[in-house]
């Protein structure tokens, strides 16, 4: 009468699974997980081939993907994020056919829309019930929201709860319900929620980090946005982090009550939530634990969809309703354009996530980066990957200056008027290059290793093979 | 940039609402409910003829749509439940196009498979914010659970949220989310909350309804279902709601842990949980005023869609996991099939509701009514309607005998083991001919008023007009 089945094995043949189909994962569990790799060498030892995985990111912990690639058990990848332990792989050459890069907003649309069909998701769930009423928020593997997992529960064909907690039916507190779930399996462990944490989470103590930070914070403040209902997204990077942390104290200090904070969220913003700094938090994924036990206990932090956070075909996402949020670059070039895919040598070593999603939908997008970093220019002539398109990008901050995109003349005057160290982009190239030597160009094979597909839908770079 | 409108006017508008389109309503504000009535009177006014109304159940308070059916303005009209006072207009023959009843699961089965489409949903919701996250849980016309309104937010084309209560993006306690919203309507009230309370809600104090309701609650004891774990629905009528009470007392008295209530909730289901008879509370529809604060309050009291709550399509749903319904009757034949469309007449004054679809999935389905109404016996040859079919009802109690379904043997042993007063129907309805006299045959009309659709889609029986 319930969906428990005893094993994995058994539930891929109760799904179904054969060579040639498209099995999907989320990655809440981010570089903790377990699932993705223990249903690849489930499928790998069945002899299936030929798979297309849909995975919303892959991490460093998914290497055997390579093995798997190599062997022809998967064939087709398609995801919004890769690490560079698996990037360096894939840029390589290993694949014959490219990666599809989405967004996380863009991937779930594609998933509604039909044009990615998934025959066989498997959702890692930290809770569930026997007929597969599922949540993030409780267990041993807690991981939060599951905000990527909704598009895959709702519309693959089959769709396999893979749990290390088994509670008894009805499970209340449930992010994704029995109706869409066809088998619940109890396993050991689905990850290591160690693993979670993301990026440093820690405020840098690097002093150009700081500076960057503080000047992003007083952009913020000039732009005008930063009043009562202000809405704000930001990064686990360091100096991001730090960012958020002069603005928390500027809100504080003049008493601004913001609306809510959104995206990925960390301790941090957790922080400010209970400062009065925001009224809610939106939550797609939790970055660490602090953020977890919120979710878990504060009906103010909220768990969303992928299509809530940042879907371009849903009748509205909460990136729509944006202020400003803050990005991280490897790469800007003079149109604003940003590359987070590749390192400087085209080797993939991340991907858009929502970077594009909310700089579309932000009503300030800045991107915050240092003037170089390991002797290379933050700004070149061309960026190796758009991942995300300089017309949705307003102002990068550094160190040595804050340029605005030239389609901004009011957001310009505001910073001066503010005397902020507004200068052209092509003076933070220059600036940079006469410290660093102008860079030389790369060299790229003629093989496409990746399709970087925007949240319209149209193929808006392609990466080839790092020679 | 928010999707906030100055009238329902200009929603209806921009939602396109044109002659021959459908339209769909929910029914949480029950009797209380302005919502149809004021966009039906707007489309009237705007000249719109030739309308589908999808409603998932009609009132009384809705006989404005008697004129808007005699007007050309609705010309087919779907529910799930229709109370007498349209129910007559319907079963006099006033519509050309037979009335489409199906039950609260098949509803939005429809729905979702596309066999229903739905061009402009209108959302009666307590509270909204500015993008259309909505929830009956909280403002003054709180309703508490918006379950049925979930498939017509999420499959109809354009969708109107109506509310008195709008409240400052993003509303995190929501039930429907701004992803499905087009236009968000704000109005002066959405209805009366008085109008909610279903039925009496009181439990009987008639001696015979004491009878029967103390019968049931043993015939579930002795039915070996009544251990831990133990799920259970019920109605809101006085019968009913005096076998919850019976059912509680020999819970607590025997320490049995239920595990959920389930369906429309009463004050009386939450207070069986609060008493820990049960878990958790699965509510579709709140049936009170004390069923909306406790769903509001209580996080083991969660709202579920109508499709979690009863649809045969979805991968399972509530029922399917249910131990005992108790449902009531119009009339029963000697096959157990149950009629709660319509009076002994024929009249419509009813509908399935959840009633076939809690039949078709719990273990033990019993229906309670007393040996005859108005000096008419509840058991007849051939019931006016085929509401729920005869092998998925498991026991008829009376308070003049209990009669079991031949096709559960077990039971019946189990339930004379106990020393109930087990009979079979035949007697009941001879007990009841020997005090009433059998009832005389009644006429019909030639004209068909309503198809009744089974949850499985077939037309399990259809209704006539009453001369």
């Amino acid at each position: 009468m319930d969906k428990v089945v005893r094993s994995l094995k058994e539930a891929i043949e109760l799904a179904g699974v054969q060579s040639g189909m498209t099995v999907s994962f989320h990655h809440h569990m981010r570089n903790g997980d377990y699932v993705l790799n223990m249903v690849m060498e489930e499928l790998a030892q069945k002899g299936i081939k030929n798979l297309t995985v849909n995975a919303s990111s892959v991490f460093d912990c998914h290497k055997p993907l390579i093995d798997h690639i190599r062997n022809g058990v998967v064939t087709k990848l398609c995801c919004n994020y890769m690490a560079a332990g698996v990037g360096r792989a894939i840029s390589a050459g290993i694949m014959e056919t490219p990666v599809e890069f989405r967004t996380h907003g863009g991937r779930p649309a594609d998933i509604v829309s039909g044009k990615t069909p998934i025959d066989v998701a498997f959702i890692a769930a930290p809770t569930s019930d026997t007929m597969g009423n599922c949540t993030g928020k409780i267990g041993k593997s807690a991981c939060g929201s599951l905000g990527y997992a909704y598009a895959d529960a709702m519309y693959a064909k089959k769709v396999v709860v893979i749990t290390d907690n088994l509670v008894p039916y009805p499970l209340t507190e449930r992010s994704i319900d029995e109706t869409y779930i066809d088998y619940v399996v109890p396993v050991e462990a689905i990850g290591d929620p160690a693993g979670i944490v993301s990026g440093t989470t820690k405020i840098t103590r690097d002093p150009v980090g700081l500076v960057m930070a503080e000047t992003a914070a007083k952009v913020i403040q000039a732009s005008g946005l930063l009043k009562d209902g202000f809405s704000f997204q930001t990064g686990a990077g360091g100096a991001t982090l730090a960012a958020a942390k002069f603005l928390k104290d500027i809100m504080l200090k003049d008493n601004i009550k913001g609306s809510f904070g959104l995206g990925g969220i960390t301790g941090y913003m957790v922080d400010m939530l209970n400062a009065g700094c925001f009224q809610k938090l939106l939550d797609v994924q939790c970055f660490d634990l602090k953020a977890v036990e919120s979710i878990r206990t504060n009906p103010n932090h909220a768990e969303v969809s992928a299509m809530h956070y940042a879907s371009p075909n849903a009748k509205s996402a909460a990136v729509d309703s944006l202020d400003v949020v803050l990005l991280g670059a490897t790469e800007v070039d003079l149109n604003f354009n940003v590359n987070v895919h590749t390192d400087s040598n085209g080797s993939i070593m991340g991907g858009s996530g929502g970077h594009s999603d909310t700089s579309a939908g932000a009503k300030l997008a800045m991107i915050i980066a240092p003037l170089s970093r390991a002797r290379l220019p933050i700004v070149t002539d061309k960026v190796q990957c758009i991942s995300t398109p300089g017309k949705t990008v307003d102002v990068l901050v550094t160190q040595r200056g804050v340029a605005v995109n030239p389609n901004q003349t009011e957001l310009r005057k505001a910073l001066e008027a503010a005397k902020l160290p507004v200068c052209d982009i092509e003076e933070l190239k220059a600036r940079a290059e006469a410290i660093c030597g102008a860079p030389k160009a790369v060299r790229h094979g003629n093989k496409v290793v990746a399709n970087v597909i925007y949240r319209d839908g149209t193929v808006i770079d392609q990466l080839y093979n790092v020679e």
